[in-house]
């Protein structure tokens, strides 16, 4: 199944892509694809009234704009310096342990939603990741059980300000969250529908040019190593979100090192996980 | 206004401690203290149906458990090393811009429940902290206006495992994000009980030895600076918590340094936001 949210920011209603890839919105259903939903086996739940409802459930639009494919979480928890080629880029080793850091769930967007340059930036970049969505309470998992604790995949750009993030002093989410800087989607895929999260193409271009390109098998720490290892420093709840980390290829890593101006045009996609259209704009009040 | 939370982990009602310092439950308003009810001027709407209300409120026992003061908000925004004092104990030099980090909402708890030290911790550590909760939203904000943007102030200990923070690589949120490493109150006091923020006497007891013990006056960055500084980096939503550092007498900063073990007592308070009581307990599933 494949989870979206349309409408306009802040009132998306849920709706889901068929298998003959129509949008329907799915509002009768009753629930947004939230913490709640994902604790009392929603998915489940969705696909046994979409049996018998899913005849009745209203067409959208193909062009209706979509928010986050799932709700705000309680966190989105992002992995750092993940792909080796991309920790060299940013001239950092190669971790010894997964690099956490936290992106302010305020950041969150819609998948083709405008990125705003943040006041004041002059560093904002692009990272493409596969990011994991919980489906169930984790805490102190091993990493045999780990994948039992995901709901679904999606696709993330996991934007970042280098200057806020590495010269501001103190710690990295000063540039991983302003508005905008998260856009989640197109849609959330249940994890029947990626039999292999490992093994998945991803790539970002920016005005049409390929710069990132890259498979999931390339992460140093994979996918059930993260949740496990996550599990022990917090609980994790259904609804979290986990961008696992970005290849090569982002700003930083040019020499001279490239960033965002207005009317850049960044797309993205991950193999199964659908793709993303962002146009950068500049702040105004 | 002082506002509580009390009932069962996860399942609080809200209520108010009256004047003659009762403890009065409100479940009767119909809501909770959440985003919702700080965007939506629920402190103002409360006081006016106290006002017809409140004689007919269930007196609560003075012993009732209390929940976190307020509901999960989106985000707990730390500021580390903001007292000159416990940089020096901590190592490090006195910032030069506010250093930021996240602590997981799934780590609130109640002021005086127990704090479990996680699994394989050996150095879980406390903080005094003075914490503000947003009452509206807040993105780029001018220091001059950015104490409207304030609903209240509550107590917080920021709990601490110093080898998850610092020893493990990467940054910081590691060693903050553990459950019960935010117990959040007793209550959260509006703003017209606080008359002046920057001049309130904070400490903490270990086994009742003071061992914390300080001014809000000491802060390096002042709220209404911390705000104005975030608000260009996040928005920062109702409800929102900003814990705002710690002053010296942390367990890093003995010689040789002083972790918390199974049986220890922790007590702090703040002037005019209450006391807190925790007993420290080894993690056990």
């Amino acid at each position: 199944m494949k989870l979206i949210r349309h409408g306009e920011p802040g009132k998306e209603n849920p709706g889901i892509i068929s298998d003959n890839n129509t949008l329907l919105d799915v509002s009768a259903f009753g629930e947004d694809f939230n913490e709640k939903f994902f604790e009392t086996d929603g998915i489940s739940r969705l696909a046994a009234w979409l049996n018998s409802n899913q005849d009745s459930c209203p067409v959208l639009d193909p062009n209706t704009r979509l928010g986050s494919c799932v709700a705000r979480p309680s966190k989105i928890v992002c992995i750092g310096l993940n792909y080796a080629k991309h920790a060299a880029e940013s001239g950092m080793e190669n971790p010894e342990q997964p690099v956490v850091f936290f992106k302010a769930t305020s950041a969150l967007c819609g998948p083709n939603d405008d990125v705003i340059i943040p006041r004041n930036s002059e560093k904002t970049d692009w990272e493409v990741e596969l990011a994991v969505v919980i489906g169930k309470k984790a805490s102190y998992i091993e990493k045999a059980d780990a994948l039992d604790y995901v709901a679904g995949y999606c696709l993330h750009n996991d934007y970042s300000e280098r200057a806020f993030q590495l010269e501001h002093g103190g710690q990295w989410v000063k540039g991983k969250s302003n508005d905008t800087f998260a856009p989640l989607g197109p849609f959330m895929a249940t994890t029947d529908e990626i039999p292999d999260p490992q093994n998945l193409n991803l790539w970002l271009k920016l005005n049409g040019e390929k710069i990132q390109d890259s498979n999931t098998d390339d992460m140093i720490f994979y996918i059930d190593e993260i949740i496990s290892y996550l599990s022990n420093y917090m609980t994790l709840l259904p609804g979290d979100v986990i961008s696992t980390g970005t290849p090569a290829g982002v700003g930083l890593g040019f020499k001279p090192a490239k960033y965002l101006k207005a009317g850049d045009k960044i797309e993205l996609g991950i193999e199964g996980l659908g793709v993303q259209n962002q146009t950068a704009v500049a702040y105004s009040k």
